[in-house]
């Protein structure tokens, strides 16, 4: 058994990266079999959950597990727009300066929970690599969504004597569309990945993630299969 | 506000270390209002838990949360005998010596997880500052309860711009029996601490922890006020 064919975990939202990632891992890395994991928080809507099962199945992952991490959203409710009983979601315009730093919709050290949560499913499953759909080019520059932070975290896990399980985060440098392109080539159907923050039938076309993603569909030139309540 | 009238975090587990340190933080760094976090991760049993609750009371925490992250017993059961579903908890004395690198007790990644929620919290909540009970000189030497530990995860942790927690673990370097002697100057009641790993009425007294702990208060030179199966 070579190293690229030993499984490898990857953490999946059901959003564009984390969904590009995981075909990318099963079919251009050789990555097989692949474990997905994915996390209800209390996520203001079951949507990207749904795309999480859909793409898992969609790339052959061989296991998808979802776990119940909602003691997160109960936590961090009071900071955040993105979960259930927090704030309400902002319209990208309406995002103020002071904002900027971390926006409304960040939600308090969720993304080093669950990759403590990743590494802990791939340390008990004897599995060395996890993989990390963050970009740092996100149009707000979160903090845990860096170089730098995934390689602080491996460093970290690298005192682990039994399995140092290492995070890779191959799109970290990559603009948006530029995944998207990625996904294009692997066949991707983006109508089954989820962006929007809000909980609407339509994606609301409005809120930052809907604004970043018709942004990167439209510097790669082509459309969104999915349907927005507005585009403007 | 001075800083040391700021709240601080403490990660009670209801185990000695971390009950000492709480009144510790409370106490003699004057630390308050202090919230305790616990989390109930599918440990074999509830009296761990409710010696926290116990605990919580007596050092005056203004608030003690216990969050439901079951999904870790969940996940990691196969490879931990710390967890109900997992292996049987082994004696001390059976403990094979392949096993000293991480004993059968190690579940895979805890303390990564419980730190990122405490400091999700933290930071939910305006807070800087997390206490966390860990001791390298515990007997097999877990990896995640080190200073280095500590140390590369507040690197991390200092990428945030916004809130940049920041993890304290004042025994890391201390032998048990002098946290121990800490706790009695401190006035603890340690019949409402709970280490053993087993689930029965009285601790059993023979397994790892029961027997560091019996250990730890035939070093201090003072009788352990709980109950024991045996003590041999």
């Amino acid at each position: 058994m070579t190293a690229l064919e030993t499984p490898a975990v990857v953490l999946l939202s059901g959003g564009m990266d984390s969904s590009v990632l995981l075909h990318h891992v099963a079919k251009t890395l050789g990555r097989r079999p692949v474990h997905a994991v994915s996390c209800d928080y209390g996520q203001r809507h079951a949507r990207e959950l749904e795309c999480a099962a859909w793409q898992a199945l969609a790339a052959g992952a061989g296991r998808h597990r979802v776990l119940d991490m909602s003691f997160l959203g109960d936590l961090v409710k009071s900071g955040t727009s993105l979960v259930r009983g927090g704030a309400e979601v902002p319209d990208l315009v309406r995002i103020a300066e002071s904002d900027r730093e971390q926006p409304p919709t960040y939600v308090p050290n969720r993304n080093m929970l669950l990759l403590a949560m990743a590494a802990a499913y791939a340390e008990a499953h004897g599995i060395a690599d996890v993989y990390y759909g963050a970009q740092a080019q996100d149009e707000y520059g979160y903090w845990d969504c860096t170089a730098e932070f995934v390689e602080r975290l491996n460093h970290v896990l690298a005192l682990n004597r039994r399995t140092p399980v290492v995070v890779h985060a191959p799109f970290a440098a990559m603009r948006k569309a530029e995944s998207l392109r990625l996904g294009l080539e692997l066949g991707i159907d983006y109508a089954h990945t989820w962006s929007c923050y809000r909980g609407g039938g339509k994606a609301c076309g409005t809120c930052p993630t809907c604004v970043e993603r018709l942004n990167a569909f439209r510097e790669a030139g082509v459309t969104d299969p999915l349907e927005y309540e507005t585009t403007a």
